[in-house]
């Protein structure tokens, strides 16, 4: 899997940038050391392997050099493939698809069970320890119902960071599945970027990344926004500047951003390296939305 | 879900009645305080919801008074029942099920995704900190495949049991689905006997519990045989006595004893309490079988 | 002395009780653990091996479970007898007995190495791990003369709860004779209420438990007040509905809750399981007061 | 009690030959830094109150420059006036005294409540944190009967000594009267040499000291013997050389040493700085027994 | 070098008088007991080796009772005599000596490489763990050019303490030269009173001793002043009673009350014991100046 | 000094390359995590400031990375040079140079204050934590003179490792300078090859690097022997093939490796990137020698 069983695979002069490099990183690294980071992988990220494969390597690489990551993942194609294949006809009300208990069975065998035990594998073939759990482990997360009509499809209600904090303390990486279950018992899916957002409330993280298959906030010409402060955020959603896909993850941003999260990074899982890049770069390749706009923290 | 709201609903009697029994129960639980025990909990008993809620009640208040209970579940009727719904025809070789990777997704989805959560939910209920992984997390097991023409059946290669130790060390109880990748990153059902075996023996556990939905060894004359050692135990094996669905259990049970571990117990989970009353019991109300057969250790 | 040698010696039916009530209780038992008690031990309790043996199994049972008992006991009825075979004639000037050097020796003689012991190795019989000390050890209590006339009859000058804190903290339970020294060096004996009350609000203990041989509180009708308030306390004090030995106790719950305790306990301990009830119910066995009147916190 | 309230009390030259003798410690103390040694006192130290003053003290030091003592005390002339007080005649059987179970409440009055805090609060007044406990408390002796005639008279049936251990890591000075309970709750006294002997033994101790009021072994000459390795001294006592009081002394130094502890010293308490002295110099001023008889460990 | 090694070498009367000084010294190294002091040694205390003995003892003593020294020291005579033996011209501006980078090397090389070794190897001799270091290692000070014109002299621009405190936990004793790096990373040396009394405000030390060659404040008849507080200080300033070399010191030790630390002592270190005499005397043989004059903290 | 205060001073495309480097870097960290390693570093890797660039920064990322690098130095050009400016003759008996106390002073002053101080700060300028140190520091080392003659010339007499293992464990990176004090307090200089071997040993360092400014092993024709084993190394030394400057260095490899040492490797410091391409690369850029020749531990 790796090249560690066969050190020799790599030509001397791909050593030498390989430690040339390692020294360009040092300061970058050295200023983001111990930093807890939560990086929601968004579904385009696990629709591709090669993706997966990036990004388990940039966390595993991340977590080697002493930040603290904590991945949330959401649920890509794989849950309306598996229903249609169990033919459960999707069901709508006021345009929201209804999650009833059937549905729910698959959704959480497919986000805790296929999905999670996926992403974990990948980041432990890369050396880390990743740990996949779900918002029922350690009773993670307690999720409230958003509407009787919707079914099981609920919100954060409340966050217990106890497990989170012993995996990471002890070397681990966790990765959650945004599965929890209400005060009587009932599974409920949640969103995962505002899992992501929560987690990162909680733990008091210094950024968290929500990582698509999008290059970040757009502006008029359609120009990648590299930095925006929170004001700035909200002036470009009331000008209707942002809109479509862009807006729930935006809006996940300034939630993060009020319940104190530091930095919140948009950027594209498709781009090899693309965690990497955002942290180690000062434009990025993605948007840094901050508090107060004073460049990355 | 529990009393703990409203502690009022139980009568002063009861009450007595409680304070009574935690007296007499002292000695016992002093007895086993700090004792590693690996509970394997098999098909049976996860079938039904009141079996498992007995289960996980036990396995808290285990937890509660210093024990440290290891879970490993095996599959129940879900995989089928799910195979079947997706209209995967199995198919056999020599009499063994052969599982392609198809069939291994669903096996998966089904023991790290649905029942999984299922026993942490239910073990956290209870007021416990149950973590639900799979041999995939923290690199816990690795596979190694039984055949090439059985698929993705595997057997443990390795154990890694730093992940298992911070949990417990940390006040959790993990609960472990028997799937693991092999080395070149596929996955690969284990049979749950033999994953307890060897985590067992790994952890250096005390007692391994078989929990499934029969009582235990029988004689003869079909009565329960309280307790046997290694040796008599391989005697019945030899005169045919101890055949059908027990003989893999009893194998299973000589393994872990080989491998150091000190009392193997075989029980019936579909009996309320059947964990605590046979570790507080003397006769107990399985089949416990031992090295050297000079009581319970 | 405990079954824990012979655990044949109770019957199938009797281990299943306490199977079921280990799973009654445990909703309880999570609210309390981890939970600083001080529990004082009077005068009859004292005088009764069996009443001791009552208390010193539920101290051990709730200290096994995770609370931290730290107990202080008066003196029961024999000081008395050794002070009167002794030859020593008590004593008093307006009403209040005089205790000269020589009494003072025959009180902490019989406290510190006679009851203190007792008291201690009951609680180890059970397979606690108690530790009998007085104010002296560790410079627990500095105490103050309450005047010159009484002789050697002190108050609670300091605390210094360091050693306390290590015995809990290092698994024992510390059981704490209420004789101290002066500054200039003088024995003195402090009542044991008093002792109690400084020192839970000295360890920040979330209740006191005053246990003697009277239920609690009783009305104007000699009915048992389950609960009070501070507040409620208070008006029955100035309207003399509580007078005689249970003003004492009352005045020193009040300090107690004055001086941070969350909830103080008036019970009989000739009652088996007198503490353990008292937890372990909603109305308890005797009187609970506290700060707002909300409930058992 | 002490000058540090008043630090101007010692004039010029005395603090200037402080200051000196600090420094000229400094080699002696680094030598036996972090030294567990156990010091049992026997009668005559503890009958003069002056004597007990000065044992206090250099245990007080000793303990501030980092070593560990651990205090055994015997029980003086205190029993027996307090015995005869009550008209308990003493009664004996073939020249041994027997204790009748009133006796015994007498004796652990005695040593666990009279004088054990005598020594623990006098250690207390010159700063240390002493802790004066019996072998009942944390489970630390068990006693059993040397005879059925003698009554409640025991010997070390076996030692725990974790409470000691814990007692000692938290900066505490464990002082033990030697009591302890039977395996069926029979208080016990045992012979203080004994209780210290098997303590070093069962601590590790690097050094045990027998205080009492002799200055040593003495020679045919009347001479005091300053060293002897344990070879030597059996030859001393099947000479007869060694004879009377100081007999079972030595023969409790060669259990020790036996039993692995390094060093045991006999010496004088009525003399000013024994323990120091003993340990400072090289001659000592009592007799050291070692093993081997290469000089003092 | 000491007689640990030959612990005969003292006459029992001289070990009498030892052992009665410790027990002397017992409540003044009691109360000062886990006190941080940072201790400035003046060039003439390092010109002779005499009274480097007697100050590296006093350390090693205090560092054996609990107490937690860190040096610093300035430069003595050695870098003249070294710059003129390298034929290095003294060149001034304006009264005030300028260093080039030539000189400097010179600086660092007396101050860190053979000042700062002899300091640590002296106190080691005496049993101690000094470990010699300069404001380079561990990053511990920061310095800034005081101006151009004077060249690499420099003062404190920032402190960060984490070398040392790591260095005292871990049981050692931190010896200071005072040199440092600028932002530009050249050598800059830095006044060792500044460097001192910056190092005790920033570990919040409970004292900073200056030991030189002189005795202390005098007063205008010539006789030393043993007690001054702040504000009585800064009189003395204002009538010029301070002057001379003993200004910038007394400058130095306000700037250090300002800054927290409770207490400065300025003392003749060619007095024998200077350090340990002026912890251990009421009056002191040197000048103590407080924050607000209540006598020693 | 470094570019971690703008960021933006590297192209997208370096960053893209730092990126993809610390992917492929991962797997050969990871092998090496944790491990102990004594680096020393040669007179010519110190005469030029590019190749101590060079060598600071690599330790720098090789600690960040979680290895735990110790440093020992040479002395390089300047102690001859500043001798010689002092005037001091430099003398000589059969064939040796015989090191005086006027020398001997001169070597502690540039080893221990000037070059072992400019390591420690070109580490720290990189980010790292360096402390500089000799052998006099928590009296890392003893000396023994090699001869009357030859001065104070010494090799290393003990080894007490607690200094160094103390700075490690608390993030430090300890440089060390090869003086140290002989038994009568006498400087010595010893050979830093032979200081880095005894480090090695002693610390049970998984590898050596000598470091200085030729390739390594050469055969026969002059090319570079990339790895041996010892028993091969010693063949070459008999047949003479190893000759001249390199015969020191692989007898002090010799020697490392029956202490115990797993892999001493020869190398270049001139070459950019030297420490970390011999650690990465299956082939090195250097020689590598081990016990049994199995490829690089």
């Amino acid at each position: 899997m790796t090249d560690a069983d066969n050190p020799g695979s790599l030509s001397g002069a791909e050593h030498r940038q390989i430690a040339q490099a390692l020294g360009d990183a040092l300061p970058y690294i050295q200023r983001f050391r111990h930093l807890t980071m939560v990086v929601k992988l968004g579904g385009a990220a696990l629709d591709s392997d090669e993706a997966l494969n990036f990004l388990a390597r940039d966390l595993a690489v991340l977590h080697l050099v002493g930040m603290r990551p904590v991945v949330v993942h959401g649920g890509g194609k794989s849950v309306g493939a598996l229903s249609q294949r169990l033919g459960l006809e999707p069901r709508f009300r006021d345009g929201l698809r209804i999650t009833d208990s059937e549905t729910m069975e698959v959704v959480e065998m497919v986000l805790a069970g296929s999905l999670n035990k996926r992403i974990a594998g990948c980041i432990n073939q890369f050396g880390g320890s990743a740990v996949g759990i779900s918002g029922v482990d350690g009773s993670l997360l307690r999720a409230r119902r958003l509407s009787e009509e919707l079914g099981q499809v609920g919100e954060v209600a409340s966050v217990r960071t106890g497990l989170i904090e012993d995996l990471c303390r002890d070397g681990h990486i966790p990765v959650i599945a945004p599965v929890a279950r209400t005060d009587d018992g009932a599974a409920c899916n949640i969103n995962a970027d505002e899992v992501a957002a929560s987690l990162a409330a909680a733990l008091g993280a210094g950024k968290l990344f929500l990582v698509s298959n999008v290059d970040g906030v757009l502006d008029a010409e359609g120009a990648l926004v590299s930095q925006l402060d929170a004001e700035g955020t909200r002036t470009l959603i009331e000008e209707g500047a942002i809109a479509g896909g862009m807006l729930p993850k935006v809006r996940c941003a300034l939630k993060a951003l009020d319940a104190g999260v530091e930095a919140v990074h948009i950027l594209n899982g498709l781009h090899e390296h693309a965690v990497l890049l955002e942290l180690l770069t000062h434009r990025g390749i993605g948007t840094l939305i901050t508090r107060s706009g004073r460049g990355q923290p």
